[in-house]
């Protein structure tokens, strides 16, 4: 898109998400006539596709786009609660065949990071030291 | 693309634009051994695409690429000329549904700044102000 | 800045370069609330700072921008007329100690590939050619 | 910086703007080792300037960074409320010389396209024509 | 993604490389809450696909991916040395319809300019004019 | 830079390192006519700047650059050994007023991954941990 501003763009995505967009991303690319632009992408289930289309079509100055279905692979996550010295924080935890990630919520880090004064990458560190204990003491 | 310079591509865009390709843009990636690199992306009627794949591999460096089909979504278009104080603008209207946009024609606008001494924004203000009129008159 | 569009800009861009900006360039960035956004940078003689200063107040969204002094070095740059077989090509050789460059002029290149059906790679290639024989003859 | 994550650099912009930065942005650049990597850029007043510093160092994985002064011209803004169909709107005129623009304020349109549900930029042109009738109503 | 350093996925590509993928390369782009992201692209024969995407599990942060077959048209390639002043540099020869193309091998080329205490962009010329010299004189 | 390829700036970047630059980067822009290129930035004490600068103008096509001396704050460093189940990994503390850092030696981590068959990630988290745990003994 060469003729929407950004701040008609961050719009769009908060509208996006808050309609159930799975994920939503910006692009920036070039453009004839010396244009920078931007491509917004969208991934969502199936029986939402029609309704962020319309979005998409309302809120920004786009006149067209295109539709793809992808194949996906996600892993299966589970939400697990662990104690930490700055309160219970959530931990996305995802799993597929032997690999076993965690993803300590955002929300629940930052807002442990603004209460207990210390910086966010000291509160994801102990949430997932957490974790990987958790982890060892079940073997 | 990591062997073509910013020239070849620069001149590869306006050549496949005046090939017929619908759009054309650039991308900027980053791909091994350090090297930035651009992605080339070029959309098409079905029955261009030959042509325009011959070109990208006579103009630039590649000696690949990728063909996808996709599925395009586009309102329906109309030019309609108004009046302003700057002279005709043809403005392309676009409807789907209850959408409609206007976006005044860019070389229009850019020919009227030009002659009238002011900025390009004040023609665009001034050529969808008249849109709207229009449209509310209708009513 | 995050609220122009594409198309302003690159029709600012376009109006700085014939006013006598010395370079022109945009960088994507991004700002709050999820804003992709663009930098505007300019480079001009100190002369001509002030009129390209309001020029960007005009064309573009911007209420603010930043002056900054700096130091250039710059090659000698002369130009040449070199011989191939699509005709009298423009080049630009730039000195500076030991080092030579050419830089075969873009405009001339572009019209050669027109008017001879190649591509604009082929009349680089022949125009760079020409000058290291040239060099070379001079040894 | 090659070391943080995009979650630590979304808090890190938060936080900056929180702590009274003029404006925070990011730019991806290609590092060493093939790594996409991001340029934190503040400006702020100079009284600022240590207690930012301060807080990119404990946020971020950085483990230095660079100060510049810089001259800034930025034109002279006031606040005033316009009326629409959507309800009073904020807008900020900036004045320079002979120009003028007006950007109304984004927060308020937010509002007023959610409680009436139409599209952002149809707020913002409603409160941009409203400013532009003002202006000529004065004249 | 944008839970990932760039440190790492410096060393995911490399690690994808090594694996077998024909192309690895990351794009920026700008994800919600203000993160700055990383798209991961890989371009794999079918029969290697299962193997990269589980290392892209396993090294990155990610919990999900998608797949999609595309067609590819990649020129007809064969390996050719040529004789330069700085030794013999192998060059690939891509051929598609009329159209020839060379690319001296990055790795031959970085060696030669060390050693012979020249830039590189002068071994690629020489590499280059010496394809072209055995062309015409085929001919 | 429009007219260097990603393969030359490739080599730039790795060279410029060798030659003893602190830091290089490449950041995408948009130049006129279309043309995607890149800013090369290189900090250097100010005693390499002459030599890096010949080096540049040597591997690349600019034929002009721009100094600029900055003021950097950076942290005090000290490296110290860790032990891990992974080996011995040599981690980076960087200290200023009360902030501390660690940033596990990336060519050690990389070379730990390999040989135990793990991911980056984990030899990082633990290299990490195993500092943080020498901390707190302390206290
Ligand atoms: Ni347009
Ligand atoms: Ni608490
Ligand atoms: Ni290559
Ligand atoms: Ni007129
Ligand atoms: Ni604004
Ligand atoms: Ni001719
Ligand atoms: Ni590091
Ligand atoms: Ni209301
Ligand atoms: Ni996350
Ligand atoms: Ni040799
Ligand atoms: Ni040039
Ligand atoms: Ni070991």
């Amino acid at each position: 898109m060469d003729d929407t501003t950004g701040e008609m763009l961050g719009y769009t995505m908060e509208t996006l998400l808050q309609a159930g967009a799975l994920d939503v991303s910006f692009t920036p690319i070039y453009m004839k006539k010396n244009r920078p632009a931007i491509k917004l992408e969208v991934i969502s289930e199936e029986d939402k596709a029609d309704q962020l289309q319309k979005l998409i079509l309302t809120e920004t100055s786009t006149i067209g786009l295109r539709l793809r279905k992808a194949q996906r692979l996600v892993m299966k996550r589970k939400n697990l609660p662990v104690e930490t010295e700055f309160g219970i924080i959530s931990v996305k935890e995802a799993r597929w065949e032997q690999i076993v990630k965690y993803a300590p919520e955002y929300e629940d880090c930052r807002k442990a990071a603004r209460e207990h004064g210390v910086s966010l990458a000291e509160v994801y560190r102990k949430a997932e030291e957490a974790c990987y204990q958790t982890e060892e003491g079940k073997k």
